[in-house]
């Protein structure tokens, strides 16, 4: 029996690959891992398109992950995962556990917010580390020292924001960007701000720290993205999000 | 009228997402880019699983862009790409020449070899700057020098390789291997080489640059990855694929 690792992309149903929806279909067990993103639709659409219940795993039930691995030992079972599988680094732990006890594994992939942003028109291979700020965040400084750091090597930043989505709560960019200028930063550095990225409604700004602290973006989940010096095909790219006013 | 960039996955036809399928169906003119990278594949089985005629668009087909551009000005268009959209650089260029002269452009998201090299278990939000390595590197020193900074700076590297899939020619990760050694890195360093990732066939071998240079994976494309100070974590994941010998 098999535990199938299933990337289900960022937004909706139809984000789930071929090969994603047919290993679903074979599965005795689905179980969503909700905790580390939210879609922008409900558990009952995916059942819709599946054709299957959906088992909501929080993080306790991934992290423990006993519940699963005993599924799939008896039968193949599926954890599907918003975005990509290994996007979030807690999933690993599950695959390792799975493996030291014998279950075969299968990766099925999909897109990331990690490269789902190249959409923005900047360069993936030009990113540095990747960041996130946790909710509380008064005196944490590695976030604001990493992008630092980044900048230093004329790297762009991805900055990830905190999220709990059983309690509907979501940091925006305009928290980044308040962190960021609490952090140091100048008030008119240019920064990205993207939210809901992967669905038709997705809304992205470029404009400066400022001008983003005090925006509110109405999509979720949301990022921010920290610029290194810009290549002028990075630049005509970012200007079609340009802050006009 | 809209220009459709698809992102098609890494490997085989099921790797589309559901999504892009129904889009790929509404086009009247479905174009794919054959030269950044390289399926497992043949065209005929996407065809017949997309059922539609698909027209190989070489370097110069995708970078002029006047047919597909002048093909989506009057019917929707589809351009579909290995792995995700903007994970080659060169894809930004043809969406801005769509949005300069008002054709609607949609993006559909897939997975990348960016994020699925998560698979073999290092953190993706450590990793640096992207590194590739040109067919002609005798006299190029750039890439060692970023490997070299990624790893100052405590950052993983992803090394693409080139490719020449017209040609039918592709650098190897022993040929990485070989490169990094020429220039100065040291015989013991561990590496992780990567080939046909994505597949179920995919080879992943965790070794010394020595052994890697002298060892020949048959799956294509490949990479190579330099790890930076790994956490316990991640060395559990990578003896999974270490070299016994």
């Amino acid at each position: 029996m098999s535990l199938y690792l299933i990337g289900i992309g960022l937004w909706d149903p139809t984000d789930i690959t071929i090969k994603g929806l047919e290993a679903v279909k074979r599965c005795e067990h689905v179980y969503l891992e909700s905790y580390t993103s939210k879609l922008g639709c409900t558990i009952e659409d995916l059942e819709a398109l599946y054709g299957k219940k959906i088992i909501i795993a929080d993080r306790d039930t991934v992290e423990n992950a006993d519940r699963i691995l005993d599924d799939a030992r008896s039968s193949d079972t599926a954890l599907l995962i918003i975005g990509d599988i290994f996007s979030a680094t807690t999933h690993i732990d599950i695959a390792l556990r799975a493996w030291e006890i014998g279950i075969k594994v299968h990766c099925i992939h999909n897109t990331s917010i990690l490269i789902a942003i190249g959409e923005i028109g900047i360069d993936l291979y030009k990113f540095g580390r990747t960041v996130s700020i946790p909710f509380h965040n008064k005196n944490v400084s590695s976030p604001a020292e990493m992008i630092r750091k980044n900048l230093s090597m004329n790297l762009h930043s991805l900055v990830l924001l905190d999220l709990s989505p059983k309690d509907e709560k979501y940091m925006t960019s305009s928290d980044a960007a308040a962190y960021l200028l609490a952090n140091g930063f100048d008030r008119e550095q240019r920064v990205i701000a993207c939210a809901g990225i992967g669905s038709s409604g997705q809304e992205i700004c470029y404009s400066s720290l400022r001008k983003i602290s005090e925006r509110y973006l109405s999509k979720i989940p949301q990022c921010l993205i920290i610029p290194a010096n810009l290549h002028f095909m990075e630049e005509k790219a970012l200007s079609r999000f340009a802050d006009m006013d």
